[in-house]
C-alpha cells in the first residue's frame, strides 16, 4: 500500500469512527454502541452463578471475540488519530485502553479476571448515542449548568461532609462500639447513610441519647437537600435567560443583553436599527 | 328498530358515555368511576386470605358481575363510537379490553385467575374524576411540563442509569458473593435503592471498602436529585411566563402582558380590538 | 354579681384568652403554650415503663390538674366568646372539648384511657406562639402557596397514588403471599415505602422480576419528587411577584401591576403621577 | 525584649496567624489545616481496634505532641489578639480551648479521654480553605440565602414538628409497646425516621392500621420536602436579583440593570459617573 493510499484510508476510517455527521459514521457509532452494550451484558450474565456454570466457556469465548475486536478498534484509532498523543491521553483513549488491558493480564495473572469488568467504563461511550437521536443540546445544557454550578456544589458538599464528621464522631460517643458503632470510619458511614436519608438500617441508634442525635442528623439531611436543588435551579434559570437572548451588540458585539433592553449595556448604543418605539 | 331509532339511540348512548359536558354524561363518569372503585375494592378485600377464606364465593359472584357489566360497556362503546378502530387500538380501548378478557381467560385456563387483577388498570380512567371536579387545568399543565421536560429528563436518567450500573459493578468487584452481592444484577438493584436513597438494607456493604464505595454513591444519589428538579421547575416556569404573554402591544409591540390585562403596561394602549368591557 | 360587671369582666377576660395585641393577652398566650406543652410532656414521660412504675400515681394527678385547668378554660371560652356557637364548633373548639373528654371518658369506662393522647393535639395550639415571636407572616406566606397551589398538588397524588396501587398489584402478582407481599394492601403498603423513597426495608422483593419492578419504582418515585417541588417553587415566586407590587391604580383601585408597569392592565390609566419618563 | 520589640512581634504574627491576604498568612492557614486534618486523621485511626492495640502507644504521643502544639497556638493567638476578650468569647476562640482542654482533663481524670474528639470540632476551621482557594463568594452567597430563610425555616420545622408528634402518638397508640413502639419518644422517633424518608427499618408498624398511619407519614414527608426546597429556591433567585440591581440609572431612575452593566438598558445614559471605561 503506497503511502498515499495509506492516507486516504486513514482520513476514510477517521471519517467513519471518529466522524458523527455522515451516514456511515452514524452506522459504525450504533454498531459500537450496540458492541458495547452486548460485551457488557455477557459480563453481566456470565456473573450469574447458574448461566457460569452452564455457558462458562462460550461466554468466556464470546468475550475474548469482543476483547480482539476492542484491540483492533483500539489500534485503529491511534493510526488514524490527528493528535495521537492527544488521544492516547484522552478520557476515552484511556477508557478504551483500560477496556481491553484486564483480558491481556488475566493470561499472564490469572487472579486478575474479575477486573474484566472494568470494560463496563466503555459503556460510557454511550452517551454518543445522545448526538445520534438529537438530544446533546439538553445534555451540554445539563453539563454546562453543572460545570456553573461547581463551586457552589463544592462549597456545599464541605459543609456537607463537616457536618457528616461530626455528626458520625458524636454517634461514636454516644453509643459506642457494643451498638454497632465499631469505630469512627463506621459512624461516618453511619451518619452518610442517615444524613442523605438512605436508611440501610444495618447500623443504628439504640440508646435514646444515640437517637436524639440520630433524630437531628435525619432533620438536617431533610431540609439541607433544599441548598443544592435551589442552586441548580436557580443556575439553570439564569443560563437559559442568557441563552435566550443572544442578542449582540451592532457596536461591541457583546451578547447576553435581557429581552426587554434597548441599549447595550456595554457600550451605550442602540440595539434596535429600526425606530420601533 | 329501525335505522333511524338506532342512529337516534347511538347519538344519545354517544352523549352519555363519551360526553362530558352534560349533566347526564357526568353522571355515567361518576357511575363508572364508581364501579371501577368498588371492582378494585373487591380485588383488593378478595385478597385478603381471611376474607378470601369466608367470603371467596361471594367476591367471586361480585367479581363476575362487573366482568359481565365491563363487557356490555365494552360492546356499547364498540357500537356507538363514531371511528370504531381508533376506539379500539386507543389506550382506554385496550385498557377496556385487557379488564375483562381475565376473566373469560380462566374459564378455559384456570391458573390465569391472578391475571384478574389487570382489571386494576382501570382505574385509570379515575383521571376522568379531574375533568368532573374542574382540575384539568391543572392536570394538563403538569402534563403538558412533563411532555416538554421529556428529552431533559431521558438525558438525566442516562447519565443516572450509567452512574448506577458502575456502582453496581465496582461493588460487585469489591464485596463480590460472599457478602450477599450474588451477582451484577444484584449489584445493579443495590445500586438503584442505594442511589435513589430508598435503602431498603436487604443487600448492603461490610467490607471498608465497599462502604466507600456505597457512601459516594449515596452522596451521589443524594445530590443529582437537584437537576430534575431543577429542569422541572425552570420548564413550569418557562411554560407559566409563556402562558402568560401571548400578546403583543399593537401600538408599541412590546409582549409579556399577564393573562388578564387589558392595556399594554408600557404605553397604555387598548391590548383588546373588540370592546369586551 | 350585677349584669354589668359580669359584662365587663367577660370583655376584660376576652381582651386576654382571644386578643393577641395586648400584653396581658400576650402572657396568658405564653402561659397557656407553657400549660400544653408541660401537660404533654407529662404525657410523654409517663410513657416510658420506668417512670410509670415508680412515679406513674404523681403523674397522673398532674394529668388531673391540666385537665381541671382546662376545662376551667374551656367554660370561661365559652362563657365570654362573642359567638358562641361560632366557638363551639370552630377547629379549635373541637380541640379544646377533645383535650378533655378523654379523662373523664376514663373514669365511666377505665379502658378508653390511653385516648388521653388526644390533649396532644392541643399542641396545634402553639402555633399562636409564630404570631407572638412575629412569624406570622411567613407562616401565612406558606399557608398561602400551600393554599393556591392545593388543586395542583391534588392532581400530583392523584397521579402518584395510582401509580402506587399499580405498582402494588404488579408486585403482588409477581412475588405473592410466599414472601411476604401476603395480600395487596401489604403490597401498596410496600409500593408506598418504595416510591416515597423510605424504604424500611420490613417487606422486600426477592424474586428477579420482584426486583426489577421495585427498581422502577423507586426511580419513579426519584424523579417524581421533582413535580410537586417545582409546582411549589413556581407558585411562591408567583405569590412573591404578586405581592411585591402592592401598587394600586388611582383609577379603578385594582392592585397586582408588574414592578415595571406605568400603565394599569385593566383600565389603562397612568400609574405614575409624577411626570418620571 | 524591649516593649517595642515585642509589639512588634506581636503585629508580625497577627499577620501571619489572623491575615489571610498576605503569603505568609495562606502559608500559616494551609499548615494549620493540614495540622488540624492529621490530628483528626490520628483520632479516627486510633478508633479502629486493630490498630489502636497495636500502634496506640504512638498515636496516643502524636495527639499529645498535636495538643502542645495547639495550646501554644492558642495562648499565641490571645497573646496578640488586638481584642483578646472578643478573641476568648469568640466561636472559634472556644472552639480552639476546648480542643485542648480534653487532653489535660485526661490526666486528672483518666474516664473523660473520649472527650479528646471535641477536637474534632477544630475541623470547622477548615472553611478557611475556602477563602485560600477563592470560593468565599459562593459560601456567602448561600450562608447569605440560608440567614434570610431562617424565619421560613422555623416556620417549616414548627410545622414538621407539630407533624411529627402527632403521628408519633397516633403510631404508639395503635401499634403500642408490644410492636417495638415502647413509648412516646420510641414513637416519635420513629416518626422523624418516616416522615424525613430515611426508613431505617429498626422499628416498622406491623398492624393493618398502623401501616396506613405510616403510609399518611410517609406521603406527608414525601410531598412537604417541596416547601424548603421552594423557599430556598425563591430566595436564591430574590438574593440574585437583588444582587444585581443595585443602581438606578441617574436620567430614567429604572432599576433592574445587571451587575456590570455600564449603560442603562432604556434610554443608553452612562450608569457611572467616574470615568472607568
Amino acid at each position: 500500500m503506497s503511502q498515499r493510499e495509506q492516507t486516504a484510508l486513514q482520513a476514510r476510517l477517521y471519517k467513519i469512527i471518529f466522524g458523527t455527521d455522515t451516514p456511515s459514521g452514524k452506522w459504525f457509532d450504533l454498531a459500537l454502541i450496540f458492541a458495547i452494550l452486548i460485551s457488557v451484558g455477557v459480563i453481566i450474565v456470565d456473573s450469574l452463578a447458574d448461566v457460569h456454570r452452564d455457558h462458562g466457556e462460550l461466554l468466556q469465548r464470546i468475550e475474548w471475540g469482543f476483547t480482539l475486536l476492542f484491540t483492533i478498534e483500539y489500534f485503529v484509532r491511534i493510526w488514524i488519530a490527528q493528535n495521537r498523543r492527544a488521544y492516547l491521553f484522552s478520557f476515552y483513549g484511556i477508557i478504551d485502553l483500560l477496556a481491553i488491558l484486564p483480558s491481556y493480564l488475566a493470561i499472564l495473572v490469572p487472579q486478575t479476571a474479575p477486573l474484566l469488568i472494568i470494560r463496563l467504563l466503555r459503556v460510557l461511550r454511550v452517551f454518543r448515542v445522545l448526538r445520534l437521536v438529537g438530544y446533546l443540546h439538553e445534555a451540554n445544557q445539563i453539563a454546562g449548568v453543572m460545570r456553573s454550578s461547581w463551586r457552589q456544589i463544592f462549597v456545599f458538599f464541605s459543609i456537607v461532609i463537616t457536618i457528616i464528621v461530626v455528626f458520625g464522631c458524636l454517634i461514636y460517643v454516644l453509643e459506642g462500639p457494643n451498638n454497632g458503632f465499631e469505630n469512627i470510619p463506621v459512624s461516618v458511614y453511619w451518619a452518610i447513610v442517615t444524613v442523605t436519608t438512605v436508611g440501610y438500617g444495618d447500623v443504628v441508634p439504640v440508646t435514646p441519647a444515640g437517637r436524639a442525635i440520630s433524630s437531628m442528623a435525619m432533620l438536617v439531611g431533610y431540609a439541607i437537600i433544599a441548598v443544592p436543588t435551589g442552586i441548580f435551579t436557580a443556575n439553570i434559570l439564569e443560563k437559559r435567560q442568557r441563552d435566550r437572548t443572544p442578542l449582540n451588540c451592532p457596536q461591541c458585539s457583546r451578547a447576553g443583553h435581557e429581552e426587554d433592553a434597548r441599549y447595550c449595556r456595554h457600550c451605550g448604543s442602540s440595539l434596535r436599527t429600526d425606530s420601533d418605539d
